[in-house]
């Protein structure tokens, strides 16, 4: 029974998420390296390894002590290495195969002077999304890169690496295809500069919506997706999949009813889904939308019901009046999160609809 | 050392703002049952104790089960009661001195049926805000709940609450002193109609902006701030503390240097600011403000050097160029957040200036 708001995990979707990305790197012939920033937690990184995966992606040296502890021996933390944990670094590199992410001389260097055990090393490439990385064209810093990485006995390069996470931006199957098509000819321009030299490099992409969307992986090495194993509404509007494919839900009980202004108060705030939003095409900002009540799990999407304001523990619910006058404080409303990443995050833990409690990393 | 994100607390400032809440409130001669949602900690907790505090809010059973087990016995629940957590009311209310809120005789008649011990109860009234409540011009609906509160013979009537949150859309000492005279003048409109007939009702008011500028408090009864503990650059922004008042800062590491777009990007993201944030006048979206390194604490604004964007661990600093050229990787950098009170849920820890952890709820 539902007594307080609870991140619902629909197993059965969420297994079947991960079997067509392993399916689709499998047939491409490519390495999946999952990125398991979006669940972080044990068991459904079990449902991975029984679809053959034996390497994963992290984003912190936090989340990968974690996953090492739980059997995973070779991991790669894809983000900018943070050298004040090269303590960390030096502990988890004496016991799995470690990757890290780099993208300066400087901090090449650093590590040059640090580190204890091999790492394998990616260089970040920015292809157009302009968070971090450098810039595929400026074949000048890589070379710098390359070089310190080259003059470190610790280090092997393995590849580039990148993140498009400009394809968040699409609203259309046809703009992914667009931005993934961009990706693919920037970094074989870079790749074409660089085989020769290093004829093994890895080319490693890797954000859900390309990698939901396109079919043809065979010019790259590696991808990395993440959120797709739950996928949420922000990659439903996207266009990175269908409604029916989102493997995560909130269920929160009301505790209030204001059917004089269409709205429902629910025991569910910033704390349990992050305060993450969209906008919709009428400039409205929405933190979730209100999925029907099927017994254990959850169907479509009730139309026009949103979740329109978060405070730290209560949300309202706007809708329309003949579905507000369903509810009385005590019942439990399902909603879709915006963004499954943050809302796992706030929430700590999963239900799965057979009513099992599936922890995260504490 | 700090190696990773971290929420750093000042001790100093924060127990002065414990003290001049507490000072406000003896000198009106009113109850103070401070807010406990903003710091959720044992420690602080007992900072308050010092200040002769013995009864607080929360906004949680959870909350106030982890407060009771701390050696709190006189604990309000201001959120709107959550029935199916009936069975955590009875076992609270067997220990402690528990009052809850309600604003619908379907709850109060719920309680009446399945309350084990008596319980304080509060009705939630609206004067403005429209998040939840009864409106206090609603005698009718506020009768009927005082009607089933007296048939039931566990539920004692305290009086009328209210949280004035459109305080929070203030942005000087005057908006917000408009607020508090309206709120007050609402509230005692409503007091005059049950005085008669409930002498010693209790009026509980208690925003963080209007407690924090107003001085005049006589007309009421009890205030429940929670955010002053911390303050925030929220607070900053609306007008109800200066920035030297605010206790908590991150400390996060820089992890890579972008001098050609005068950005930083740094290890500190959704999953540590949360996403709250504000817009400045001239449109920007600010996740939090750059504050001087003062070894230990922290200093002034750096002018014009904002949180500007924020992935799950990755935050990105826009700077002036001479700002920027000061950083390399591994070095720390000090951000004041946008909201103390979900900074500190995403966190779950401090570390004090003298280095000290201090635990939250878990």
């Amino acid at each position: 029974m539902i007594t307080v708001p609870t991140l619902l995990l629909d197993e059965e979707k969420c297994r079947r998420n991960i079997r067509i990305m392993a399916s689709k790197a499998r047939e491409n012939g490519i390495i999946f390296r999952p990125h398991f920033k979006t669940h972080v937690s044990r068991e459904p990184g079990e449902w991975f390894r029984e679809e053959g995966v034996d390497r994963i992606t992290v984003s912190s040296f936090r989340m990968a002590r974690y996953f090492a502890e739980e059997g995973w021996n070779d991991i790669l933390v894809a983000f900018p290495v943070n050298i004040p944990e090269i303590d960390t670094i030096n502990s988890l590199s004496g016991k799995i195969k470690l990757s890290i992410l780099v993208e300066s001389s400087y901090t090449v260097e650093f590590l040059g002077r640090k580190l204890e055990n091999p790492v394998d090393v990616y260089i970040k490439i920015d292809l157009g999304y302009n968070r971090t990385g450098i810039t595929y064209e400026d074949t000048g810093t890589i070379n710098s890169v390359l070089s310190a990485i080259s003059k470190s006995g610790k280090m092997r390069f393995t590849g580039f690496l990148s993140h498009s996470g400009q394809s968040y931006n699409a609203r259309s199957v046809e703009e992914i295809m667009e931005i993934h098509n961009k990706s693919i000819e920037k970094v074989l321009e870079l790749k074409a500069v660089f085989i020769g030299q290093y004829p093994d490099l890895t080319i490693s992409l890797g954000d859900t919506p390309t990698c939901s969307i396109a079919e043809d992986f065979t010019m790259i090495d590696e991808i990395r997706p993440g959120n797709f194993v739950f996928f949420d509404l922000m990659q439903v509007i996207i266009g990175s999949c269908s409604p029916d494919m989102v493997a995560v839900a909130m269920a929160c009980p009301v505790v209030a009813v204001h059917p004089e202004r269409n709205e429902l108060v629910i025991y569910g705030g910033a704390v349990h889904f992050s305060k993450e939003s969209i906008t919709d095409a009428t400039g409205r900002t929405i933190y979730g939308m209100v999925v029907e009540d099927n017994g254990p799990g959850w169907g479509d999407f009730v139309e026009d019901a949103i979740l329109s304001k978060l405070s730290q523990e209560h949300g309202i619910i706007e809708a329309p009046a003949d579905y507000i006058k369903r509810f009385k404080p005590g019942d439990i409303i399902k909603i879709m999160p915006v963004h499954s990443c943050l809302t796992a995050h706030a929430m700590r833990e999963y239900q799965t609809l057979q009513g099992r409690t599936v922890t995260m990393m504490s």
